[in-house]
């Protein structure tokens, strides 16, 4: 499904590895001052003051992690800075710097990594992060991308997994289980393709998953917007693996059990008519979807009012005891424990 | 040439993501006290008070960079933190804290990446470096590791590939070419291999250079006396694509030109005798060989005194002007200009 709106292609080996990467950064501009040295030196140099230093790493494979036959490079390159600035926000850090590594097969011409850095440029820029450096090398089979993010904190209000407390609220962003059934919509889509390539695929009615799943945005105005409130949750985790993995991660690494209420759980309709469509529980796709990039946090009862109302932020359930567990209180008023369903990338 | 010791083999889907880095990460200990939070949350947490931060990451793809039929992983975990702190030593910064992520077909058993992982233990052990994060992920072929390296300096005290003045002396630490003639014994060695497969190799007469190769080592001591010399390098590059290249790249930076002298290039006996038995010219070896994590820097003349005799470092020519160009004199006096050999892996 991606278009060849340029039938220009130009061979990576035409250009050495210097010259590839010069090529391809040239137009990143550094906008942060604490950026003293990017691409160009044996190592990038920062200057992050007295503030604390946050550094998360992600490999985005080909194959496992992406499928280029309906992601578009551009939207690769724009989604793997998301997953990696959402793990600095996580954090309730500010992202500042990000290095970009890949290894690429030469079935790639250059005009498909041009893509491929157009969509982080652009990640760059709405997120103001600068490019520090990097690494481009080839592979035997594929693309794969290796993005690490740099963010700085002050100490008091970094929000480690490891700190809420029994009865603290558990607090969600936006909505739960888009990604995942923007990635069915075009799962099907790809299947239909396959049978039937003059199909011309009406995804107008998916257009908000299929975005979810294709452009997820990382929550930078979270992280704001709570020092604006002025609330520092007590622990906090982005949803990458489904809102239930990263319960029972808030809940280990704090020692407290946790009540979630089903009937809180926001979706937006677009995900409730998909699942109907495809006849999947709604429930079980927030809590096991994965991909959301949404924030999940914990804050103490007393900032319970400063939130309150706020439409980008769902109180879902408290926590609790450890010895009572992880559950969900059903719609119908039972009980049952949560589990892992984090998504294992060995699995075949 | 690998012996399996352990006939024992875990597959590493029997893990899932989460248990495996725990389980390969275990014995790590974080000794640096920069390090405020390691493995565990969405970001490590580093506190590097007011020194500069200095980063640095490197890609290195089976097939493309490394053969495991010679190279045990344990080595090859070792030799893939040595790339990366040898860029952090390049910048004549202190290394604190490594990232380590793993792209992994199922073909290797969890035994396998406890090897590749005992090497990067030594490292980071050897050069008190912590791991603070990481990602693991299969690949649909091969291994591939991405390595960001971290490290502080005082802000007069970073060489830059850009500070080489005209006059300033031209110094390398160590000898040149043995990687490069260590690969070749290696590769010589699999080729026989092949063809039959009970022959024994003799590697004996070449241990130092198959050293160079398997087991190189970052050069932190030259930073470390550089500081109690009270020398600070006006430029400074590591040697990983061959002095030549590196030469080339401090000249551009820097804007000047340089003349290296042949006869000074300092070779190990066992890379002599390995070019005459190989047929290579030495000289080309050390010029284009690479892969000797060496460090090449510049110095004021007035500092010339201070390192004098010390048997680590050999000043191996000086910077001209850049209308001059980079040229290296042969030993029969005659001036030819230098040409990057520079690796490219895009390449066939």
């Amino acid at each position: 499904m991606i278009e060849d709106k340029d039938p220009k292609k130009t061979a990576l080996q035409e250009l050495g590895e210097f010259q590839l990467i010069k090529h391809l950064t040239k137009d990143f501009a550094i906008t942060n001052a604490s950026t003293l040295k990017g691409i160009g030196d044996d190592a990038a140099v920062l200057d992050l003051k007295d503030k604390k230093t946050v550094l998360s790493t992600d490999l985005l494979v080909e194959g496992i992690h992406f499928d280029l036959s309906y992601m578009p490079l551009k939207h690769l390159g724009y989604k793997a800075v998301m997953v990696n600035l959402s793990d600095i926000y996580a954090m309730n850090a500010v992202a500042t710097q990000i290095t970009v590594s890949i290894a690429v097969s030469n079935r790639f011409p250059l005009e498909a990594l041009e893509e491929l850095y157009a969509g982080i440029e652009l990640a760059t820029k709405s997120f103001n992060v600068d490019l520090i450096g990097g690494d481009t090398t080839s592979s035997k089979t594929g693309l794969l991308i290796s993005i690490t993010a740099i963010g700085v904190a002050n100490d008091n209000e970094i929000a480690y997994r490891s700190g809420a407390k029994p009865h603290d609220l558990l607090v969600v962003t936006g909505d739960l289980g888009g990604a995942y059934m923007g990635l069915q919509v075009l799962e099907r889509e790809k299947a239909v393709f396959k049978v039937n390539p003059n199909s011309q695929p009406d995804l107008e009615p998916y257009t908000y998953i299929v975005e979810r799943q294709l452009k997820p945005e990382a929550r930078k105005d979270i992280v704001e917007l709570l020092k604006q409130l002025e609330v520092t949750p007590t622990a906090m985790i982005d949803i990458s693996d489904g809102l239930s993995s990263e319960i029972l991660h808030l809940c280990e690494q704090s020692n407290v059990g946790c009540d979630l209420y089903e009937d809180k759980i926001p979706l937006d309709p677009t995900v409730i008519s998909a699942c109907e469509e495809f006849s999947i529980d709604s429930t079980l796709v927030a809590l096991s979807g994965g991909e959301d990039y949404e924030l999940l946090f914990t804050i103490d009862q007393k900032d319970f009012d400063k939130i309150k109302g706020n439409p980008n932020l769902t109180v879902i359930g408290h926590m609790t005891d450890a010895s009572l567990g992880a559950n969900m209180v059903t719609r119908s008023g039972s009980k049952i424990g949560l589990t892992a369903q984090g998504w294992n990338s060995f699995k075949e």
